[in-house]
């Protein structure tokens, strides 16, 4: 693996900071503090400040893409500048759009374009059903990380994700498939949901040194303790534990997202004392 | 079905057209002819000029999103004005965006506002993993179309599509559900690539009710004739066939849409006399 990969950038920046955590910057317009009303680009002064509240307790930060695609393109231009932001004052930070894209081919050059180039996000969230060959654009990126959904945090995963192929779930294919023959280029990891810790600790058996995205603490009602058993790696990491509410609507988003990294770390404590 | 739903405003414009034919405004920039270098806006004045030409000639048109994405903020403008453009001049034809989104229950809130409200497109393409729970803020819009994707267009299709459920193909189990209990509302459509028209006609078996978006004739090499006869529904309607760049960047566009129509009809015609 490149020390250029994004796998890397990660390991160096969770040994820096000593931390899991992810924030998500889900800033939904209209749940912003009403102070933001008045500002020139409310989205993205909102996301400086929890940005700069938050940054030396997170290893990477989550944009979603659907709170900016709302604006229309003021929320564009909004997000490309918390893109920039983050690249030039917290370089050692992973960012992610969580865009939850997927075409076929070659028009996924338009979002490998707009997302890994023009915005210079570090990692993409994508879809699985076109298959490997559709996201041959995405994959092909060496330099960035593709973060496919596996197992969603959402109550009704299960209806597709579940389903019965050759006496396996289908997410089993889906991580088997993704950190097999779709991982080649080192650059792929997997969206397990924090709602489904079972489901984690399957997925951790099957892709033993991907890098798990974990949605569902929080808000959604992930318990980080049984997340943390479930999905660490073998070398106690491997894991981006993501917080979006729980953490930028908080009275105090540093503190949150503080306690968020310590929760985490006494419940790696445990993991390495009972091993 | 209420007289506001999309199927209904698509076999109205079908009746009043007699055409089958979706344009599809795949309008990347690079791709543009020069003279549009130095427009103001490229990509709408150039899909101004494609709609007046072909407008007579179809029945739906469908800009795939990453290619204006890919310019940022200036292409979701453009995008914007290409929507408002089309809803204004030409109201009684359907408008897809072609989004392949799809996130998590509210989180879809902002692809919901962006596409069918801010935009004001009448369907969206989407993605099936997350199940129909996560669509819900999609599929509770009466007045809009949901279209689920099936079994889509590219050669790779099969590696997830295809995989063995219980005995069947899982893209027999998105026709069913999607068909079924997905479309309790009557405003559920279903993605089946051209170049799959044997898993075409099982789709309209499984689903005939439905209208099928088809991509891939032309430059992707599906054949019009196949189409016709696996996917026509019982009153020879049902299909919007798809074409991209062989209308919107041949010569004239206008003469391409209406020989596409033609060779639509003339297939229908043989369909019929065998019937």
């Amino acid at each position: 693996m490149s020390d250029k990969s994004i796998v890397e950038k990660y390991r160096r920046r969770v040994e820096r900071s000593g931390s899991l955590v992810c924030v998500g910057l889900d800033s939904e317009f209209e749940k912003l503090p009403g102070r933001f009303a008045s500002a020139a680009f409310p989205q993205f002064e909102f996301n400086r400040g929890v940005i700069d509240a938050t940054a030396e307790f997170v290893s990477s930060f989550k944009p979603n893409m659907a709170f900016y695609e709302a604006r229309g393109a003021q929320g564009i231009s909004e997000l490309q500048m918390t893109a920039d932001y983050l690249r030039t004052t917290y370089p050692d930070i992973v960012t992610i759009c969580d865009a939850k894209r997927a075409d076929i081919g070659n028009t996924n050059r338009g979002y490998v374009s707009s997302i890994f180039d023009v915005m210079g996000f570090d990692c993409v969230t994508l879809h699985p059903y076109l298959g490997r060959e559709a996201l041959l654009p995405f994959l092909g990126r060496e330099d960035k990380a593709s973060i496919i959904l596996c197992r969603t945090s959402n109550p009704g995963a299960g209806e597709m994700q579940d389903l019965d192929v050759g006496g396996r779930p289908l997410w089993e294919r889906v991580a088997e498939k993704v950190s097999g023959e779709w991982n080649v280029r080192g650059n792929c990891m997997l969206v397990v949901g924090a709602t489904y810790p079972i489901e984690m600790r399957r997925v951790r058996e099957l892709a033993p040194d991907v890098t798990l995205l974990v949605p569902g603490v929080g808000a959604q009602g992930g318990d980080v303790q049984a997340v943390v058993e479930a999905g660490l790696d073998a070398r106690g990491e491997g894991l981006m534990i993501s917080s979006s509410r729980g953490v930028i609507f908080s009275d105090d988003p540093g503190a949150a997202a503080r306690a968020l990294r310590d929760e985490i770390n006494a419940a790696r404590e445990a993991v390495y004392a009972a091993r």
